[in-house]
Formats: structure tokens, C-alpha cells, sequence
């Protein structure tokens, strides 16, 4: 999550409905094994600090952090300390991420020792840790979310469908903030260690794979604004604030940027993700199952965002009615167009040293 | 907080209703102050981390950490790391914490740089820390709370209120407890470390200070049981998982126990307190509002442990019209009595050394 107040919503959701995001981690795995070979192990007793920078409730990073807890220990003996740091805005969730933490089977706090789990509330687009206290920085699918919202788009919400003008400005928030995020990196990284990163993206043309739902979340808040539900000013105001860099715009500063030779891009990738929704659908052939998920997946990350925008004169229940009418719109226009609703997310993989 | 799975209110119920514990923790202050002046500070780039044991949702610990944040930059250069992890259950109420950190003006991230607030979500009788990692550890009114209610009573709530034998199963829960969380952060402290304790304490004859409001509320759960609101199996498992120890409890691990040698008692004090509500009827006269006050802050600490204990049969709402009832007649019974609401808690000071 970025530096702004929006958070995935609580209670366990952003958990059950984040298949997506779980499974573009695992094209991070590869550089996440590189990463583990290559980075330096603290000497004495400092412990290995590990920071999963944009972790939610946490879900998504249990698997990658027994990963790590299971190549530290390969490495280095099994009473080598290793402190794993979840870092999200302050209003997430980090009870859902504690207790999952004590009670998930997948934990890996799980038939381990000397593994120690904590928690800090603050942006990434600031300082999270003093300096070079870090040998493992973990980011996955949390860098497209900037730090602010840099313009509004009045015939849509998502910065990729929107006119040059507006586009470009969402590019140049975008440029800053990746800038930002890799110096406060680079400052908390330990020489010789490693971050590595799991972002949405886009490719030269900008095409970014999340068009189809984009599109389809649009025109139903177009409709609810027709049909009286929505205000006119609040749908205006409506606008995710993501941006999916190119792999060019993700090396920019790394390569020829502030950031050249106090960080170091040591491999790139990116690949265009097939939906997994839509592969399960693909073999149960369940239509209502597929539109049920994935209004669900699109909930957990787009309610807070989107609603935030209704007028403060609503009431809970009035807003929550307009919500509620959103997604079931949603699913209902999934369940008549369902190719409508499959998207190809683009994610670029980057492994960074610090020299 | 303890072991066992009772949280404070969340949502800032417990931030807004914990006047007591923030004025038990000004009598902490003075060994506070002695253990910052004794504390080694780490050498080289390692930060000084504290750990604060039973942060609940932290508005009680937030002048503490200034105190701790002034006094280390006093002896350190500006640049100097701190990091403070704030420790309570995995089901606490974080965010609260976090949010308060990042927007109040009291927060000790105010004006000042270098410094960096943590979480962890795991219980005190555990181990929270790798070996030798923490330079200063605080627990304020938390150690009262033990880590499993080792037996019930069947006519009180309360353990200082049992007979001998019932009492003596919670006098052997709290030793092993309060050896168990010695032996841990002995393990965590670095050398030359400190640990600062205040806690809910008794005297030689038992006497805690809060008998009067806990007879209030052990006599209106007993009349809400005849009134026909609870049941009486209901009634007969709520017990307050709290134990208050002596001045020798407290001492006894330490001077003649398995931690003797491994960690230092320095100084230990006893004081009783006043009441802080009571003194500002006594100034204002205003008894509802004191009635209002001191049943706000009974509810803020007892309403989990005392009403998790209803049947699981019971809807959310005839729950909730359970406990709006205990509250509502606590609150009369102070009304018609305020001078059997006013306690006056004993509390135990301790300064630790790791030597």
C-alpha cells in the first residue's frame, strides 16, 4: 500500500479474495531464490531483518516468508535470529495479520524457532527503519498504488484509460514516488542486501491487462450515476490512484537516475499473468462462481478506494446500499459477459542489490 | 496484556478510558529516569530498541517513549536509532496504535528524527525478541494479567476476593507466570540493559486497592442472575484472570530464584494510589460524572473478560442488552454509593538490571 489513506478492506477480506495478488508472487519466486543465495548474512548476532513492504493482512506473504525463513536457515545455523518486519498503512488490519501469524497452519511462524514476526503502520514512502538495518526487502503487488491521487479523470477511474493530459500526470507521480521508495531503500538496505519486487506494470504501449474489469467497473458507475444512485460530483471524483509502469520506467532511475550506483538492478522481467479466476472457470465451467469471484477480488481492493469519494452526507446505510448495488451490478454484468471480466495482468519482477 | 486471548476495548474505548493506568505510570518515572541514565547504549549502527510490554492501544505509552526518546538523544548523538516495539495480543487493537502515532500531537514521533515505532502481536510469556536485542524494556499495569485462569470462584469475579484454596491456585499461576516473563526477557535484554516494571500489587494482607468496585460488580452480575438476565453457569465462570502480587512476589525469582544472578533487582517500590476520578469528583462534585467515568474505565478493562464467558446461544444483541444492563446498574450503584466505587490501587515499582 502507498502513502495515501486508502487500505484493503479489513476483517480478513482483502485476505480471502486476493488470489491474484498470491499468485503473481510466485513469478517473484525465482529472483526471491537469487536474492537468497546472493544477500550477505549479518554477522555476530544482529538478527536478519527481512521488511515486507505492503504486506495487507498478510496472507500473501506467508509462503514467501518460509521461503525465506527456510533459505536463511540453510545458510546459517538454526538459532540465527530472523526478524520479519509486515509494513502497511496505519489503518490495515494487523490483527487479522497477527493471528494468522499464531493460528495459520501456513505460518511461518510454524515448526520454527528464533523467527520473530512484527508489524509497523506507515507508508512506504517514507523511512521505515534505520539505516542499514535491512539484508531482505519483499515487494509485491503494492508499488502501483501511489502516494497520492495527482488528477481526477471525469470519464473515468483508472489513470490508464485516461487522456494524455491526465495520463501524464499520473506518470510523473509515479516517477517520483518509485524514486522516493528506492532512496528510503536504499538507506535502510545493508550493503550487500537485496530487495526484490513484484509490481503491476504496463508494456511500451501501456496496455496493463486490467482494461476489461476497469472498463466494466466504469460504465456501472456511469450507469448508477443515470439512474440516480450516484451524484454526479462523487462518481467525478472517483479515480484509483494507480499507476502500472513500464519496465523502462521501473529501470529509469536505477540505471541512468539519483538512484545509479547506490542501488543496483541485477535482473528484470516481466510477464503477462493468466487469470486464475478465469482458469478455474475455464475447468468447473461455473459461471456464477467466476462472477461471484471476481467481483470479490474487485471489492477487496476498489471499495475503499471508489467510496471514499461519496459525499459525507450519506448515511452508512445509504452508502452502503450504493455499494452494494455497484458490485451486484458488477457480478450481474460478469454473469452475461464473462470474457468482458478476464483480465491479463502484466507484472514486472525486479531484483535489486545494494552494492 | 497476558497470555490468554482477553484484549482491552478496541476502537479507543481503552485509549479513552485508561486515566488510572496513565497516572500509575508517573510513579514509574523516577526509575524510568535512573534506568535511562544506567542503560548502555549499543555501539556501532545497532539501534536502541525498546520494548513496551502491554502497549494496549498506546495512548499510555506515548509520554513514556518521549521521556525515552529525549533522554537517549541526550546521551547520543541526534542521528542516533531508536526503535520501539510496542507488544500486546494478536487481537489488539494496532491500528488505533498507529493511527495515534502518525496524527497526535503527544506521539514521540513528533519532531524528531531517527526514530522508529514497531508492533508485535504475541503474548509477553512468550519469546518477542532475538537474544540480547532490547536495551530498555517497560511494562506498565499489564503484569496483573495472567496467562490462563487457573480456576473459578463460584460467588466472586475477583481472585483477591477468594477463599484460601482458590486463591492459592492464582498465587502459583502468578509465580510461574511472572518467572516465565523474566526468564524471557532475560534472554532479549543486552547486557546492560534495563527493565522497568509497574504493576497492579497487594500487600502482605492481600490488600489491592480495588475491592470496592469489584464487590459493585460481583453484586450486580449476582443480582443479574436473579433478575433473570444471566445465567447462573454464566455467572460461574466469570472470574477476572488477574492476580495483584506482594512486594516479596514480585522479588522472589530474582533474589532467590532461578533468575537470581541473571538479572539484577536495582530498586522496587510500593505506593498506593488515588483515586484520579475520585479527586476530580471531589474538586468538581459532579457525581454522574464520575459515576460515568469510573464505570467508563471498569468497562474499558472488564467487559472482555468478564462476557466472553456468556453461553455461545446468545445473539449479538441479547448479549450487548447483557451488558448495557451490568454497566447501566454498575453505573446507579456508584450513583447512590460514589464512596463505594473509590479505590485506592496498590501498585509495585521495579527497576531490573541485566548485568
Amino acid at each position: 500500500m502507498g502513502g495515501n489513506e486508502i487500505v484493503m478492506g479489513g476483517h480478513g477480506f482483502y485476505n480471502a479474495h486476493s488470489q491474484l495478488q498470491h499468485s503473481a508472487i510466485s513469478y517473484g519466486l525465482p529472483f526471491l531464490q537469487r536474492a537468497l543465495t546472493e544477500v550477505a548474512l549479518p554477522t555476530s548476532d544482529r538478527p536478519f531483518v527481512v521488511a515486507d513492504y505492503g504486506s495487507s493482512e498478510g496472507r500473501n506473504s506467508m509462503e514467501v516468508m518460509a521461503i525465506v525463513v527456510r533459505e536463511v536457515r540453510r545458510r546459517a545455523p538454526a538459532t540465527f535470529p530472523i526478524s520479519i518486519v509486515h509494513v502497511d498503512q496505519p489503518a490495515n488490519d494487523f490483527s487479522s495479520l497477527f493471528m494468522l501469524l499464531q493460528s495459520s497452519p501456513a505460518s511461518y511462524l510454524c515448526e520454527t524457532q528464533g523467527v520473530f514476526a512484527y508489524a509497523t503502520g506507515g507508508t512506504f514512502y517514507g523511512r521505515l527503519f534505520p539505516d542499514g538495518q535491512v539484508s531482505l526487502g519483499w515487494s509485491s503487488i503494492a508499488i502501483h498504488w501511489l502516494s497520492r491521487l495527482p488528477a481526477t479523470d471525469p470519464d473515468h477511474i483508472a489513470s490508464g484509460h485516461s487522456p494524455p493530459h491526465i495520463f501524464a500526470r499520473f506518470s510523473e507521480q509515479a516517477r517520483e514516488d518509485w524514486e522516493c521508495f528506492l532512496t528510503h531503500r536504499a538507506h535502510e538496505l545493508r550493503t550487500g542486501g537485496r530487495l526484490v519486487v513484484v509490481g503491476g506494470s504496463a508494456d511500451a504501449q501501456g496496455t496493463y491487462g486490467g482494461e476489461p474489469l476497469y472498463d466494466v467497473a466504469n460504465r456501472i458507475l456511469q450507469q448508477l450515476v443515470r439512474d440516480g444512485y450516484l451524484r454526479a460530483q462523487e462518481y467525478a471524483r472517483m479515480m484509483v490512484p494507480t499507476y502500472h509502469r513500464t519496465p523502462e520506467e521501473f529501470a529509469e532511475p536505477l540505471q541512468q537516475g539519483t538512484l545509479r550506483g547506490r542501488l543496483l538492478l541485477e535482473a528484470q522481467s516481466q510477464v503477462t499473468m493468466p487469470d486464475p479466476l478465469w482458469e478455474q472457470f475455464g475447468k468447473a465451467g461455473d459461471i456464477q462462481s467466476f462472477a461471484s469471484k471476481q467481483t470479490a477480488w474487485l471489492r477487496a481492493w476498489s471499495e475503499p478506494s471508489l467510496f471514499r469519494h461519496l459525499d459525507a452526507d450519506r448515511s452508512p446505510d445509504n452508502s452502503s446500499r450504493i455499494i452494494e448495488e455497484f458490485y451486484g451490478r458488477v457480478r450481474l454484468a460478469i454473469v452475461q459477459d464473462p470474457l468482458a471480466a478476464r483480465c491479463n495482468w502484466k507484472i514486472s519482477i525486479l531484483l535489486i542489490a545494494k552494492p
